[in-house]
């Protein structure tokens, strides 16, 4: 019956933002939905995320992955119900999580989508703690950051989508775990995702806090904010020291940014900044998928998600949780499942 | 006969330098010469070092090691033949290496230096090549960098003391060099360098010329210098490049340093910054050593000195050195052999 409808609902780029994204930077459009070919499926999208990345992929300045152009559906990640299916590997009603982008509909090849377990419970993990986010957690600490046991995991944005992985999987490997948030609420909500302390980035009393919690030092200091807040926690490194950096949030909606960092400091703590993206794990997804949903079920990976509901909103979502607005993993619910 | 001089001159810091150094931040001074105790060496020195870090030592902003207080005499590594001895392991006639600071003769344990042996000929390659300039650019490449053939390694400060071995090493390691250096002369020194390209910095046309030359990407970028320099090589980084933070000269004399990176660059390119120092590597420097007066031995590594004569003026040698003045690596003679 899901193949009757005829009309796909869009969010598209309008405007590439200038500063910080505003509604007019977004159109909504209907199109026909399309049909799959042979080894295509049609997706009826049920959930999107949104994420502070997709900031960057409004922007024309050059990274990682093509930016969009106006006009072009918002990309994401999307869990769905495969409603047509023209590849042997799937049936009308399996659910599947893929970038499908923000809209009601999506054709996609069969290959580029990966099925979501019926065991998955919520089926929106695949967005988040088992999905992206928590394989973004996954790689950025244990690959990059290396913590060891006994050693202290400084975490910013640690209430944010990936903060709330990173702290729980730090805590796993046996280490002192420091959260940096914004507003009280987040910093409570802390306490939940695994960090022994949680610090307050708003409060005045920030840096003697920070310094007052990092006695003994930091370890690993996963960023996924930058700024004034990071260079506060670099003071504090230790000898050794590995700087992951995952996200730059507090640089992404200046229309100008200013350089934040002196390399220097990395000789004066022998220190190691890297940068990651999982695309380049894709090799080593079901591992992390695995040990993901493994830690789900035995009850020591917990979450906290942030719904809002329909599509049309989901710029507004996405623009407060540029803001820190969202408690937990930001999330759009498109529809119910059929 | 060495035993009965009496004096000892010293050049020692009269003021922490604000901004670029100057003569009146250096004093020079005449102290009894001291005797050696058992275990130590009472050593006559020869030849000191000026090096960029020196600048460092005489801040008083914190960093890895303990800056010198007013009075102090000026930390460098040294050579100069033992005069008097109250230790089994060296006699009157060794030559020595060790951090013996800029003054006519110092005690010092035994433990403390090194033999220069008598085939490292000129003995000054103690001070450079097969001493801590050229540990650094060993450690520095091949640990930190971590070259693999064929990749392209850009070198700023490519005429220096590290610089000079850097460019050498990494083409023995089969890798393409990219020099960067201040004047004509300097680049056409970075030819005997083993620098396939050598880009002036200083010439208006610099940043075309480093992309012109850097077509295939940067893999490793062994960072001297800093600065605006250093944001245009970024531009050209590889994904899985590696940042090598050696020095930051270009910082050392502002009296109000700026941050100059953004660490997502670090993002876009899945690229690592990291910092080091040779002391770190103590274990591993007869390793070092070893293969480096190899090289020299077979042919394979050259240099260059640029000597000042006289105690007196190594202020002068060390602020020329800072401007970037010296040709090959900076060195002051202070005495003839006995």
């Amino acid at each position: 019956m899901a193949v009757l409808v005829k009309t796909n609902r869009r969010v598209t780029l309008a405007a590439h933002p200038v500063g910080f994204p505003k509604d007019s930077d977004f159109a909504f459009d209907e199109v026909e939905v399309g049909s799959p070919g042979p080894g295509e499926v049609l997706v009826r999208i049920l959930w999107i995320s949104v994420d502070p990345y997709q900031r960057s992929r409004m922007s024309t300045v050059r990274s990682y992955a093509k930016g969009l152009e106006v006009g072009d559906v918002i990309t994401s990640q999307s869990v769905g119900e495969v409603v047509e299916s023209q590849d042997g590997r799937y049936e009308p009603g399996d659910l599947v999580v893929g970038q499908l982008g923000w809209q009601e509909y999506a054709v996609a090849r069969a290959g580029s989508v990966r099925r979501v377990p019926e065991v998955l419970d919520p089926p929106t993990l695949a967005l988040h703690v088992v999905g992206a986010t928590g394989m973004t957690a996954y790689f950025g600490l244990l690959d990059v950051g290396r913590p060891k046991p006994g050693d202290t995991v400084v975490v910013s944005g640690a209430a944010g989508a990936v903060g709330q992985v990173v702290g729980q999987i730090a805590k796993l490997s046996g280490c002192r775990t420091i959260g940096i948030a914004g507003g009280p609420d987040k910093c409570t909500d802390c306490r939940l995702y695994g960090y022994d302390v949680a610090l307050d980035y708003k409060d005045q009393g920030f840096r003697d806090a920070l310094k007052a919690a990092c006695t003994a030092g930091v370890d690993v200091y996963f960023d996924n904010v930058g700024g004034e807040m990071s260079t506060a926690v670099h003071r504090r490194l230790n000898v050794g020291a590995r700087i992951v950096i995952c996200g730059q949030i507090s640089q992404y909606n200046l229309e100008r940014p200013e350089p934040t960092f002196h390399p220097g400091v990395l000789i004066v703590y022998r220190a190691r900044m890297e940068g990651f993206l999982i695309n380049d794990y894709a090799h080593r997804f079901n591992e992390a998928a695995l040990r993901l949903a493994g830690w789900v079920a035995e009850g020591k990976l917990t979450w906290r998600e942030d719904v809002t509901d329909g599509l049309e909103n989901a710029p507004a979502a996405f623009m407060g949780m540029l803001r820190g607005e969202n408690r937990g993993k930001a999330l759009v619910k498109v529809a119910d499942r059929g």
